[in-house]
């Protein structure tokens, strides 16, 4: 039985490939979408049908929802994978996709609105006893009634735009102050970044940690959580290195954290694949947000259960019980994911696309790589620095770590610059090995050094690679002298 | 803690690649021998020293043991891994290893002398209560005596070498008046592959399958079997295709065959990992022969149980003792093997080494390639064809085989012809997909017929492809559809 004969992805790159790889096993017939700047991409040659959607800028492509609904109806397509980032996360389209009969492979477009906004969904689990950060309960309108807040939950307190995202219109206010000028500017930047200028303030958590649950819900009310994604590693508000199980989970936070998720799920009328998001610090845990997509670390997830979240993704959509409960997961071993991104990490990130000269991706036990990439292939400038994620399994955390250094080794991506020496420079960091991260953990004193090492580290290298033209000539000396052994044993 | 310092990979190819993954993630430094062939194979590249050992032909290099365990001393190598194949199973390089005070990475020499024979094998496991194939008890000597237990165990039989391997002397009797050619046939044949005439008479399975079971022990008499394997389809009496667990397994079945597997092990007095191999059918399984060494397909084990055979060897080398017991062990999952090999499978299996132009592997969930090659390499001629093994793993057979036939079409190689398009036409037979498998699979006609199916869909493919460059007018003339929908819609 077919879930659905036909499905149009409307995305790009490795998500784009990660959903068709899905069909192809599920003998579903997949339909890509691409942009001027996406004609040779791998995606589109993935899938069993191509159609071009618009202009290289997101506006005018991957996120044009009226023409990807057209072409959706037009080639026959039953429903549409929206993966993650572009219209993944916007319920008008998920509304569109259903006025227009196109099942949407994600939540109720309901749900999605009602996750969509910062201070409405941090309301609405406050109400449902999920422990939320002491704050604003809404959007700032008194600057005197903040200044109150403020000075009960403590300094710092940070102040967040409500319709943000990735960071932008955020501010850590230390002292009382400085509130003022703070709001004030956080309105301004939101109003221009969102066109809503409503901001709030909450407590600002010393080093806490990211730990988010995965849930998936169908339509018959049936719900598990996948377990814990610890994903501390950031750099401005963006995810770099994610790991599952988080490595100071213990089945007590667990038990909680999970029913935590579950109820925000249920407190939405959720329904498919979503993760719920929390800070964790100091014993205490609170709900940030709900992602109300598949999320680009899904693959740790999928690692250490063996579920498949994109099929599972797929069967909810098409109406499907979930075929397995709560008692009958079970976490196996560790998994940890570091983003490859085309960006100079010893050059403050600028991003690099171009052409790429060589390619081989790692293999061999416990390596799994998610790339729309490939030799000869030129990354446009238009989108997302991300090329490939690279993931690691191995039945514990510390041989996992192993693992992945192991598998940043054979990664051969040569003509771009790529954040894969500092995914080594952080695998052989310290604090990273003993597990003491934190989503501040990359602006530390102690990566910059790790870093500056590694940059050290490489000029030997290549020195040393340098040298191994004369490789040959090492080879027969020693080679010689093994000779010169044997005929002495010998005679 | 380090198990080992330093250690030499007696082999080429992707198992020497396979074993140097597991020291670099043990932080063992890897010696690679290379042969005049390989002065350019990934294997080289990838130790952290390589010393070159001799001509092309093995007997010069890859089969050099004294030349082999010099080099491991004079670089200060402590352990020796043999891969499989080449030196791996040749009990007289086990023992000059010992003697000459390097750890050689599997069992005791003496275990791997005792299973070296066919016949004695068969009797010892016969005395330790295993069940084995009724036959000639040793090499038969007097014609007549062999008519008689012939005509006992009733026709068809099979004579075979006693030293021998890869199905060589091996023939299949129907009658009595056939038998005696056959026999002085097969001695002729072992006497001048393996110096040996010894041959031995034994019930031949109609429709045999070939089943196997992992074990693991260390030297402190802790054993563990991590299940079983089923290897039936084989051409030539070459391993093609292997999966685990077999779809024939059943609790009751695998509880009696792994107690033989552990007896087996245990009645050779057996360390580190090694196969038992069985032949079954129809309810009943017979002692085949035990392999003391590292499988080709303990990729598949290690997908199912999450145990990491070749990290297991070198820690049970290293006299370490198991970290886990039986009951710590469950399977998860289903896995496959396709091995592909540089031939060319609708030309009756010729060989074709040579240049690789275009090399990409399959990614994402559920999938591990081991391989020695990469755009660029010139594949010898001078070793075994087999150029990478194709795993796929998911939660149940049906999916695994949906995964398998997905990495197979993503799977890029020219320049050479590969079994790939066999896998694909076995992964798309309705009897391998029933799990309705026997070692003489390959030669029955409805495979044939796949095959030929295949050939014509290839043909077919690239007159598509041949197409596909149009495609752009194909995509123009579908996306001014779309245009002409939207307009009207608008309007």
């Amino acid at each position: 039985m077919k879930f659905f004969e036909k499905l149009l992805i409307a995305n790009r790159g490795e998500i784009a490939i990660r959903v068709m790889r899905a069909c192809r096993e599920l003998d579903i017939d997949t339909v890509a979408i691409y942009s001027d700047a996406d004609k040779n991409a791998l995606h589109v040659r993935y899938a069993d049908e191509a159609f071009y959607v618009g202009e290289a800028h997101p506006s005018k492509s991957y996120l044009n929802m009226e023409r990807i609904i057209d072409i959706a109806k037009k080639c026959g397509a039953e429903a549409v994978h929206p993966g993650y980032g572009f219209l993944a996360e916007n319920y008008r389209f998920a509304k569109l996709c259903q006025d227009e009969g196109v099942t949407f492979v994600g939540p109720r477009w309901k749900s999605i609105k009602a996750m969509g906004s910062k201070i409405g969904s941090k309301q609405m689990m406050k109400d449902a006893g999920v422990p939320v950060l002491p704050g604003t309960d809404g959007g700032i309108t008194d600057i005197e009634e903040a200044k109150k807040i403020a000075a009960d939950i403590g300094y710092p307190v940070i102040v967040k735009a409500s319709a943000g995202g990735g960071g932008i219109g955020m501010q850590i206010v230390h002292d009382e102050k400085s509130l003022e000028e703070a709001i004030s500017g956080s309105q301004r930047i939101a109003k221009s970044a969102f066109g809503d200028a409503t901001v709030f303030v909450e407590k600002y958590l010393i080093k806490p940690r990211h730990i988010e649950f995965q849930v998936l819900v169908d339509e018959h009310k049936n719900a598990v959580h996948l377990y814990d994604r610890e994903c501390s590693i950031q750099r401005r508000h963006q995810k770099l290195i994610e790991e599952a199980p988080s490595p100071i989970m213990t089945d007590e936070l667990r038990e909680r954290m999970s029913a935590s998720a579950l109820k925000v799920a249920e407190a939405s009328d959720y329904t498919n694949a979503g993760s719920v998001e929390f800070l964790y610090s100091q014993g205490n845990y609170y709900f940030m947000e709900m992602n109300t997509r598949l999320q680009v670390e899904h693959t740790i997830t999928e690692f250490i259960t063996g579920i498949d979240l994109v099929k599972q993704q797929i069967a909810i959509a098409a109406g499907e019980s979930l075929q397995f409960e709560q008692k009958d997961l079970s976490i196996r071993g560790h998994a940890i994911e570091c983003r490859i991104n085309a960006e100079d990490p010893l050059n403050n990130f600028a991003a690099d696309p171009g052409k790429i000269l060589r390619y081989r991706s790692p293999g061999g036990p416990g390596i799994r790589v998610d790339s729309g990439i490939h030799m000869g292939y030129t990354i446009p400038p238009n989108y997302d620095s991300m090329i490939a994620k690279l993931c690691a399994w191995d039945s514990t955390r510390h041989d996992a770590i192993q693992r992945m250094r192991r598998a940043i080794s054979e990664y051969i991506v040569l003509g771009i610059k790529t954040t894969l020496p500092l995914h080594y420079a952080i695998m052989n960091n310290q604090q990273f090995i003993d597990g003491n991260t934190h989503t501040h953990f990359l602006q530390e004193e102690h990566i910059l050094k790790t870093l500056e090492r590694y940059k050290r580290d490489e000029e030997t290298r290549m020195q040393t690679l340098a040298g191994s033209f004369d490789q040959g000539k090492k080879v027969a000396a020693i080679t010689a002298a093994v000779n010169t052994y044997i005929q002495q044993k010998k005679s």
